[in-house]
């Protein structure tokens, strides 16, 4: 069985309290907006993590549902505004919020589920002392993510950016929701400090696999039902680990090549193509993987002061799980 | 002595925590953005009521500085992600923060001054009870604020809005952080459930009245040093009380002469001169500044509770103060 359909119980019962806080209510408009991306799906990877890091330390999974919730919120808020930016016009295989809703509505329907987010913490059984931790991890975390967001649209203006540079700015875009998520699980379940700092750990090591393993899927990856598109983070000038790679091995005219198409929003396929195969020829889609891959061991070596349960498997299975997907 | 000189010290303690909070660090350009507008002053008047509010049950203003600095970070975080959404060039003299810095870091820095707003209660001493209670009055706050701002959007595409519409879009779009202010600065000063109660009444029809009076200002107001013209409601279409109730009591060729400007991006000085002189005729101005009127008398009214102090006359000033402001 899919790792993620073991935990389609737990994964219902999230999309239940999603589907309970963002109710539509007036102004409808607002609230359809809202509710379209978090209603659509995703793999409530974020959810999965709290949960197991709360029972991984002896807690009941069913206490962190509302921190999941509100996980889960917080990452759409950031793909909501994250696609007006981008001006990405598909995400899940549905229109993007503010293609349907228009752009006004999307930016304020980001700004509800920012505060829903929030709202969902309110749900959590748990002492006030907890509460004030766990909301003061998620303000910090946010904050993370929205220099990410906005350090990875300077790079694309730029022409060089170095490797420690990518990993500051997929560490604060990606990892740091990763690590809250393990982090304020553990504190749900009241586990030690040791173990607090041991799962927050767990998820940057997590969030850094994960992201640079997206990244060489959107090049690598199967083109899925919905017909997503290979290599759109090339017409959109990502500087991803292999393009850095790519851009310091590279000969004079293979970096000149790749320069050209590198933010070419109309790139044809073959050119998209040319440019993959001169990553794959000069080791850089290797040398990616292999990163995902150490990043991914560094992670499930971070638990190993967490008693051995089945928690802690799956939190090691879910980091396997996440560094070996074809979509 | 101007009410708000006369109250600078405390304005000038809570510009320098805003001043912290935002300090510029990496990546330079958001924080730059983020900081852009609160820098820029404002009158503080939500951190104002807050102060007053904690002082006016026994408590001392000094805590209630993380709260207004809260305040203070959420209205401008609407502020920014509102003057993007109406693509309004100017704000307080200077250019809007999409203008200076683009649209896509002004969203980001839309979200960290959301974020930031949240960082703030952080440093507020209370116990982590009252920090919960003031965490979740905040979070439905901006929610509130929301609504209201997708109402306003809604309004000025329909041709007609009741007055009982208007004033539930401003009770969201403007109340909602007034009583926010006054009822989270008397949880701050361990006010009785009566007190934070009435405060919270206090800050409702506080609100109303101030945006009433703002909205009557832009057609009656003084053009101020920065030369912010008259009469930008009406060429953005913007449903006002004094709209709605000229629609409602104009002759149809009063009617059609509204509804022909009304809307119009580009409509001259004379066309908007013209529209105004109607509703000046109809009494629609009159009646909307004795609206701004009869609801801050019920705002002072709603002190009646509380003791009778300095702090309870400065509250009573302050809506006084507002409601008869030229600009």
């Amino acid at each position: 069985m899919d790792l993620i359909e073991r935990f389609s119980d737990r994964i219902r019962e999230v999309n239940k309290e999603i589907e309970g806080i963002l109710e539509i209510k007036k102004p409808e408009n607002l609230y359809l907006a809202a509710r379209y991306l978090p209603i659509a799906g995703g793999k409530r990877l974020r959810p999965l993590i709290a949960m197991l890091s709360t029972e991984v330390v002896g807690g009941n999974w069913r206490k962190a549902i509302p921190f999941s919730v509100s996980l889960e919120l917080m990452h759409n808020f950031t793909l909501v505004h994250d696609d007006i930016m981008d001006r990405s016009p598909i995400r899940r295989g549905i229109e993007t919020v503010h293609i349907k809703f228009g752009e006004e509505t999307a930016i304020i329907a980001g700004d509800v589920l920012f505060a829903k987010s929030y709202e969902s913490l309110h749900n959590l059984d748990i002492d006030s002392e907890s509460f004030r931790r766990l909301c003061f991890l998620l303000t910090k975390c946010i904050e993370e993510i929205c220099e990410g967001q906005e350090l990875d649209m300077e790079f694309e203006k730029r022409d060089y950016v170095s490797e420690e540079e990518y990993f500051d700015m997929i560490n604060r875009k990606t990892a740091a929701l990763f690590s809250c998520s393990a982090e304020g699980g553990a504190i749900i379940g009241k586990g030690s400090g040791e173990e607090i700092g041991s799962l927050s750990t767990y998820g940057r090591f997590f969030g850094l696999a994960f992201q640079i393993w997206d990244d060489y899927l959107d090049l690598k990856g199967e083109e899925n039902e919905f017909g997503k598109k290979i290599g759109n983070d090339i017409r959109e000038g990502k500087k991803t680990l292999m393009i850095i790679h790519a851009l310091s091995n590279a000969n004079d005219d293979e970096k000149k090549m790749i320069l050209s198409v590198l933010g070419k929003k109309d790139a044809s396929d073959e050119e998209v193509k040319e440019v993959i195969d001169i990553l794959e020829r000069i080791g850089s889609l290797d040398y990616s993987r292999k990163k995902a891959i150490e990043f991914s061991k560094r992670a499930k070596q971070s638990l190993s002061i967490l008693p051995d349960n089945d928690a802690k498997h799956y939190l090691e299975e879910l980091v396997d799980y996440c560094i070996s997907r074809r979509r």
